[in-house]
């Protein structure tokens, strides 16, 4: 294997986490690849952002924008190729990745930081009207839909939070749960299930999600009634979970129940070397912010396992 | 006690961990105060600062600005008090803070970011070339000294990794430690010991830094030879240690054997409803996108914490 071509650090993904990532890593002179599919990762795919520090009011293409400019400032120290991986694993010398048409690369180290993809709905109109009204992300998109009348989709404890998170901002919320009754925890149902301006709709199951230039309606079906009921909603949130893409790496590393890969607070996992960051692990907060730290603290965890390497 | 003096958070310290907890919190449309000395934090006296995602080459000014207007942009929700928390206790209701002057502040939660401070040598010059050479941040400051001899002082792990980065940018790397054996990790010494473009000086005790507009000297006393040397360098690191803002806390919550807060990756610490973020805590990065991330989950939990509450 010719030594230049094994990389110290691979970076997997192209979002907040692995560009965090490839800034620190290039800064302490490490020889890196990032490879990842979309340049910003799914904070393209964002909207309006207003969370991120320091950022004021900013949207998704803006400060993708902005990531991605500080990455190509460090090109002498990382190269950056857009491709898809579709498997990760170990060998003698450290890791190799595969990439559809054939790439391949081999590096001492990885930092897989390759996100979450929501799930969706599958609904007619929801691709059509994503950051048009439906949101996959109430932290992110709550406080858009000021005056509004709103739905959740999803009555586990994510769709519970995004209620918490609408009923003071919207003029009405309408959770709609696909069951007879909540997964939430009651301890949060509790903060709506008395508020006039909150209705729990049980047994729904969304068929078609409407509008104009923006959303302005929900179908759904009353699976218990067997009737097709429709709302007038401006804003949807989709709160019935997101996948974590680790099918790359299902084989090589600890994945928790949900997909996610186990990763303690400096992105260690159960595989010396491999370290990841960002959505694609277990952490709770699917935050910007969150996802450049916990990259940032990846790539010093990867420094410093290459400095004790024999 | 008047129910409406008791705010739902009070964040302690004004650095970007304290500033994106304020943000998130504002978000959640909980009643916050924020209490801290200096606006930005610890940031202010950064110097330049490449290592903030999507900021590019900034400086510590310019960042601290802009987490300070974004900030600003809240004050619907957050009130600012500018002012020095002596300490923090706790009562049946919630937490109390006390301030110098008398001032005192009541609040549900506590999200505690009053960050850490640099050990100071303690020597002349040192004040007056604070970011004209001298640093208390190789990760930070490492890349600025490009082509330029340099000193580290402080033979420990953080003074090790201080050579480390150093030592493939800079053209000479003194480390001086006090005393005749290095407490760095072995495995991280072997990376410079036979480096040619590192000298360790051992029974080196920094007595004076000296230059004009920037360091170029730096003075010491040999202690074993009782001689008084003199180095030629641009830029100094000094990395004797740093001191957790913990004092006022120092009663109340769990601290570790260096005085930093001891808290999860959620910020949670060992008194509920007490929460803490960035670099008070016994976090192992003390960068500014980690503490940032870590204010935003803090933020997250205490949010969570308080829709729990009976």
């Amino acid at each position: 294997m010719p030594k230049e071509n094994l990389f110290d650090i691979a970076i997997v993904g192209y979002g907040p986490a692995a560009i965090t990532a490839a800034i620190y890593a290039a800064r302490k002179q490490l020889r890196c690849i990032l490879i990842g599919e979309v340049p910003g990762g799914e904070v393209v795919n964002s909207g309006d952002i207003e969370n991120w520090p320091g950022g004021g009011e900013t949207d998704g293409i803006a400060l993708s924008e902005a990531f991605v400019k500080h990455l190509r400032a460090h090109e002498d120290m990382v190269k950056i190729v857009q491709a898809s991986i579709t498997k990760v694993s170990w060998e003698k010398e450290g890791f190799r990745l595969h990439g559809k048409n054939g790439h391949e690369f081999r590096a001492k180290t990885v930092i897989y930081a390759a996100g979450r993809h929501p799930r969706l709905l599958n609904v007619p109109g929801e691709k059509e009207f994503k950051n048009r009204g439906v949101s996959y992300c109430a932290t992110c998109d709550a406080p858009l839909f000021s005056g509004k009348a709103v739905a959740v989709i999803g009555g586990g404890n994510t769709g519970a939070e995004a209620v918490i998170m609408l009923q003071k901002i919207a003029t009405k919320t309408y959770l709609l749960h696909i069951d007879k009754q909540l997964t939430a925890d009651p301890i949060l149902v509790k903060n709506f299930r008395d508020d006039p301006k909150v209705e729990i709709i049980y047994n729904a199951k969304t068929t078609e999600i409407g509008g104009e230039a923006m959303v302005n309606s929900l179908t759904f079906e009353d699976t218990a009634a067997g009737e097709e009921k429709k709302l007038a909603v401006a804003g949807i949130f989709v709160a019935i979970g997101a996948l974590p893409n680790t099918e790359p790496v299902k084989k090589l590393v600890e994945l928790d129940e949900f997909g996610a890969i186990v990763a303690d607070r400096y992105g260690a996992t159960n595989v010396p070397g491999f370290f990841a960051a960002g959505d694609v692990t277990n952490i709770r907060d699917a935050q910007i912010v969150v996802a450049a730290g916990q990259g940032c603290s990846a790539a010093l965890s990867a420094g410093d396992y290459l400095s004790r390497l024999p």
